[in-house]
């Protein structure tokens, strides 16, 4: 939020002098100081050309660390970075990644590309990799890590601290799960609670039985929302028989949740969802698209209201100047309460009393807003129009029953703006779709359509036109 | 997602019939079996006097637990219904609390009442408390746990177990923070490493001296940024002398992420945070009525433009008709446009490097955008007008000229959708304010004045009225 230079950006501007200089020795050995977290962010910034010496110098001195680097930026450049290598390289490269990320990212890869890679891979990441690719997308399969801690439960503490003491491929347990012969999931231990317990303890009498664990087919959002209810830092991953084949870490989950609101934001402005800042102009050009004509649609219904009203108009164009207030302010009403009701919904539970008390409380808050900014509306735009006729010397007088029907026409539109900002993403809910399709287009349309209609009518009943 | 019933609401369900039996060692029974996360998941979704019920229960039956519960839920509903009690009541329930939460809840009571729960708390307890309230809200400091663990650099792994297996009242331990004798952080090493080497080996010799730690004034997203971009499940605080004074945790980074997310969303749409749905009507109406005072202020830009060429209009009244479209199609691209930009600079780093890439990228989007949907709103119009005449018999007619006019005008909106969109919240951004602030009703201010504008122009020009 500040302008000063921060460290990172000095790291940025450094790495670009590195590029440029052209000496790559010296890019390696500056490269070579940071954490791969690092050179990814660094990476995000880069034009693709420097992306790719980057990649190139990574590949040639340090696989792992480059594999490291690729699962940590926008799989998008990853697999474009990748894209001019042979099967052969890319399955090299992605022997590093744990199962999780190369599933992950062979997702993005065309279909016979993928293929190709799979089979070049070594047999147990290949396996572990195929393993997840068959899960849908966005469920529990696909994301969780295959590479855990698994113990069967008359393993004794001393054989456990072994086998840890062994194991050096496996990210840090923090917990350590335990199985019962058929490798079905019966119990979780603490590392904390192996150094309690004397050596010859079973795990099976020191493990807490009653564990929180998803299944292979849960979607990944419910997946978030346990790990986040429940404080934890990791959760296993059972299939239909209740034998453990996975764990997903806390790490993931956080990125779970930036996706979600992320997409949540995206819905709501009508973004299709995975547009990028750093998309080419022509894939920006084809996603956006389809919602501006979808307003176009949604629009064209106030631009048939005001042609009925066409006669009341010529009598009285001053209503031309006013009716887009009163649209506008039933928009804003609408598209915070829509805002609300939305964010409300995608994170908590809901059921139908609380739906009846939502929107009991908009029918109320909707006739208390209408009272108060309608009133205020029609004292705003009286005193408003005074000074421009004082000031600039604006030749439209406003009479009094003009202001009246303005001011009454924002109460009833503000009224249908919070009434339509709940309906419209309850019902989305309630038919299976994400309540964030309820967008501002589509609040908008009913608050603009319905507002002209209101105001004009009110105009046309009052002028007797 | 689904409309079939959870188990969670089975869960609910059931409670509401407990408690509307009456019989409270039933209802305690039933409660005991339960996680307190999800009697904290259960008590947000009852209206006050059933959650005031189970309170009232916990606190007869089980403080620790009830503790636990009141932690987890919605910390105005825990000062709501803590409210009734003694102070010294309230003491004993938090002397249960972790620091971080009791400092949370304490921060919401009114001042006197805060300052008399503090005294009678625990000596322990409340030195914690106070000290965590001296930081500012929204920092490593306030949110910063203070129960942690912390051994000096020459300890031995033995003793290090050893004072692992006393300490009971400290959350499971991930890493262990290595100090130096003045308790400066000098390093930390993970529970798994005390089991890899002999147990004479001192930490100093196994700690990993790179560490990753916030200050106690960091501002708690920058700190959930690090866990985030660190892959932590923990990061350390330290004061301005690098002394170590807490640890925040990831499931607190977790929630600051989500209520970031939903900042971001709110302010986008105008409303104040922190409004929430179980808000009272009245709470509601006073933080919307300033946002949609604000509307009618930018709102009345337009309506001045549209007053200025009364003259147009009442030449041909079809103009009033489609100049919503217009002013409506500029709208949507530039919250389009904004929801994507603000997205990414609250997300990301942001140099005017990638400013003016921003810019130019938006420049020639908003023009490839406004041709094809200058050309499409054209046709789209002509037919639509010409289909309403064969149908509904609507008595209007659309010239050639106002359907290039009707055209020519969205391609000019639709750019200087793009370009507000990009320009308004970078420039929040450079000022030091929060680029979500640029909410859609700015964009939208632009964009109708900017529609009414150009389109009423060159009708002017075209039919020199």
């Amino acid at each position: 939020m500040t302008s000063k230079k921060e460290p990172f950006e000095i790291l940025v501007s450094s790495v670009r002098r590195y590029i440029n200089a052209g000496v790559k020795s010296r890019l390696w050995k500056f490269l070579s100081k940071l954490r791969t977290e690092d050179i990814a962010r660094v990476l995000d910034r880069l034009v693709f050309e420097n992306k790719k010496i980057i990649f190139e110098l990574l590949k040639e001195k340090d696989i792992p660390m480059l594999a490291e680097v690729l699962s940590e930026i926008d799989p998008e450049d990853a697999v474009e970075l990748l894209s001019d290598l042979s099967p052969k390289e890319i399955s090299e490269i992605l022997n590093e990644f744990s199962s999780d990320d190369a599933a992950e990212l062979l997702s993005e890869f065309p279909e016979d590309l993928k293929e190709k890679v799979i089979q070049c891979m070594n047999k147990e990441e290949s396996e572990d990799v195929k393993e997840l690719l068959q899960y849908e997308e966005d469920t529990a399969g696909r994301i969780m890590s295959t590479d855990f801690y698994a113990l069967e439960e008359n393993t004794k503490i001393s054989d456990a601290v072994a086998a840890i003491q062994l194991a050096t491929d496996v990210e840090v347990p923090f917990y350590l799960y335990v199985v019962d012969k058929d490798y079905r999931l019966v119990g979780v231990v603490s590392l904390k609670k192996l150094l309690l317990y004397p050596p010859n303890t079973k795990l099976k009498d020191i493990m807490l039985k009653d564990i929180i664990y998803v299944s292979t087919d849960t979607d990944q959002e419910e997946v978030a929302r346990k790990v986040e209810r429940y404080n934890l830092v990791a959760i296993p991953v059972v299939d239909k028989n209740k034998k453990l084949v996975g764990v997903i870490t806390v790490d993931d989950v956080i990125d779970i949740i930036r996706e979600e609101a992320t997409e949540d934001i995206y819905r709501m402005a009508g973004v299709v969802e995975g547009e990028r800042i750093q998309d080419p102009v022509f894939d920006s050009l084809k996603k956006r698209i389809p919602w501006l004509m979808l307003a176009l649609l949604t629009t064209f219904f106030s631009a048939i209201v005001i042609t009925y009203f066409e006669g009341v108009i010529k009598n009285a164009v001053i209503l031309a100047a006013l009716m887009p207030l009163v649209a506008a302010l039933g928009g804003v009403a609408g598209n915070q309460t829509n805002a609300v009701v939305v964010r409300e919904l995608s994170m908590g539970d809901f059921d139908w009393r609380m739906g009846r008390r939502l929107l009991l409380k908009h029918f109320l808050l909707g006739i208390a807003l209408g009272i108060v900014v309608g009133l205020g509306g029609a004292v705003f735009i009286k005193i408003a129009y005074k000074f421009l006729q004082a000031t600039i010397g604006l030749k439209v007088g406003l009479d009094a029953g003009i202001v009246i029907i303005f001011g009454v026409g924002i109460f009833f539109n503000i009224l249908n703006g919070l009434l339509m900002g709940t309906v419209i993403p309850m019902t989305f809910r309630f038919v299976g779709l994400d309540p964030a399709l309820s967008s501002n287009m589509f609040v908008s349309m009913f608050t603009d359509t319905f507002g002209f209609f209101v105001f004009l009518q009110l105009a046309k009943a009052f002028y007797h036109v």
